[in-house]
């Protein structure tokens, strides 16, 4: 990471406010984030924050005076939201000031801002909304999360290109692994369109470390580097395996705090209830990044506090200065050219409809 | 529970053999099981097995010489299986001298003998396999986890009335609520079929207490007790959701067995953390029903030790005697006529792909 790096961060969009977005940039800062950051949203607000903040260096206010609602409508923000603190973020990214944009905003709105301003990739039809999720080997990345409710084969392919790219910035491995989330029964091999888009993956993108189908459980158990799926299935996947990590760790803290022993004997392990504690937190895997528009933007849970908030803008940073977007174009051109020639179905792309 | 209650049991179709199978309605019947049991199966294996288990009773062999292997396809199961353990099992459930059946043995070639056999309730297009999901309020019913990998609005239609009677039955719920899974997104609110299945659902099934949608971490929650979802994103919700309890799971072993110290600490949870195995453990919760077709059909987990077949096996004699086949036709039938007076969007059942 080199010292002219810029990040422009949306200070107003998360649930609870500026604080603890001002608060994360200055802990991101306090760990060695080296980076020039601009603050956009209410001066008034955020002033004081700035100020308190202990460890901010090298931070600019530029204000914008109004904010994204988590009820906006996209639309509603893409006619008259040009003066909020999402949109003039984003625009530091789009004239080249900043190199990454960070938002705890409306989701649907962030993407159509970001596809607005920024436009897609040559060649992505769609983008990708990211997720990472910790797993028994280390970190996957899951994607499509939510961006889309359904996604044709080339979708799909586009999709697993794109994750391919980000994981190799993102976690410095050479050859990532690659799988599509499919169901596991024999008899229920998946949807046709799954199985197209895995011949059009095996046979089309030879340089692609990729591995086939995966279930859900393989997922947690790092099979494979990125688990490329729809924005329906992702999402659900998502959500059903937080809600189970929750479920278990709450038995845990019953089992630990169920009787006076119970809580006597912990105290012989609390360093590794602390590790425990740690893995179980999601604020240290905030951060789901939309691939296919040409810049890097960050969309932070809208409720992360400061520890997230730095988790999420550490990730911007990363990959900020990457060329990323250059490799996503020309693979997908290729394999597109590729999978022309090959004759498989064409993606029937009237049956898809578009979420934003 | 009568005395004359019957069960056919597959003895050959798990992973492991008869032996788990045979040990595991022993410990139903030690448990306080009361019902005579048929063990179908290669009669010189049960026969030691049987004489052997302890606190076995009113039990009876019969032979059947060939066994479905996990391999084999249901289509050839159909043709030349009728000699199998599965096949004459499922026969005694056709024929009325047996009211339920269970079999560990291959999803797909159990289904496709069930359909011949026992054909589908009157109404219901396409049956759905159920699972019990543990919650933080208790056990929530989610269905289908994959029989089909796509439903259509009125096969959603059915599962949510199939599933709500079928839990009122084996939890003894008078009103279950029922939710659709689908994204939470603002802007992605799912499919349109399933839009359409939930103004089905709530304008054609009054008596229901149907919740509207619900997300992947609901399921966890408990937030209903009956998850109704097509046949792919259930099987994805459960298999992602029982990676990540396994990956917790695994977290929580570190953390207890880290120091030495650790361990120490340990000794004086030992209650708890029994409790927490159990809780985690798997076979509690063995056991998905096929809902849809004219009998009692228990898919016992093929890798399930004693204690998931005793579950599976105690799962079947509590449904087995309840009158909720009938149920399930007479709601149909008046949901459907209603849903065509309300002149919804009908289902493209083209687009549908049967699975077995």
């Amino acid at each position: 990471m080199t010292k002219d790096l810029t990040l422009a961060i949306d200070a107003m969009g998360g649930d609870a406010g500026p604080e603890p977005v001002v608060e994360g940039v200055a802990l991101a800062q306090r760990n060695g984030l080296k980076a020039k950051v601009l603050f956009f949203g209410d001066e008034r607000k955020l002033k004081p924050l700035v100020n308190e903040a202990r460890g901010l260096s090298d931070v600019e206010i530029r204000h914008a005076g109004n904010v994204v609602s988590m009820t906006d409508k996209p639309m509603h923000v893409l006619r008259r939201g040009r003066d909020t603190s999402m949109w003039t973020a984003m625009s530091a990214v789009e004239s080249g000031e900043a190199h990454a944009v960070v938002s705890g905003g409306n989701t649907g709105a962030l993407m159509a801002v970001a596809r607005m301003q920024l436009k897609l990739i040559e060649g992505i039809d769609r983008p990708a909304i990211t997720a990472l999720w910790p797993t028994m080997r280390g970190r996957s990345l899951v994607l499509d999360v939510g961006a889309n409710v359904e996604a044709d084969e080339n979708q799909l392919v586009q999709f697993a290109i794109m994750g391919e790219s980000f994981f190799r910035t993102l976690m410095g491995v050479e050859k990532p692994t690659v799988g599509l989330l499919n169901v596991g029964a024999e008899d229920l091999k998946g949807h046709e369109l799954i199985r197209t888009a895995a011949r059009v993956l095996r046979e089309a993108d030879p340089d692609m470390a990729f591995e086939g189908f995966v279930e859900g459980n393989d997922i947690s158990k790092g099979t494979v580097d990125v688990v490329v799926t729809d924005g329906f299935s992702g999402n659900i996947a998502l959500k059903s395996a937080e809600g189970a990590a929750r479920l278990v760790g709450g038995w845990v803290r019953e089992a630990l705090q169920g009787t006076i022993n119970a809580k006597f004997g912990s105290l012989f392990m609390a360093p590794g209830l602390r590790k425990l504690k740690d893995r179980i937190d999601p604020s240290s895997n905030n951060g789901g990044v939309f691939l296919g528009v040409n810049g890097i933007v960050v969309k932070s849970h809208g409720g992360a506090d400061a520890r997230g908030v730095a988790s999420a803008v550490n990730m911007a940073a990363g990959l900020a200065r990457q060329p990323f977007r250059d490799e996503v174009a020309e693979t997908v051109k290729a394999v597109m050219r590729r999978r022309e020639r090959m004759g498989a179905p064409t993606a029937s792309s009237d049956k898809i409809k578009e979420a934003v």
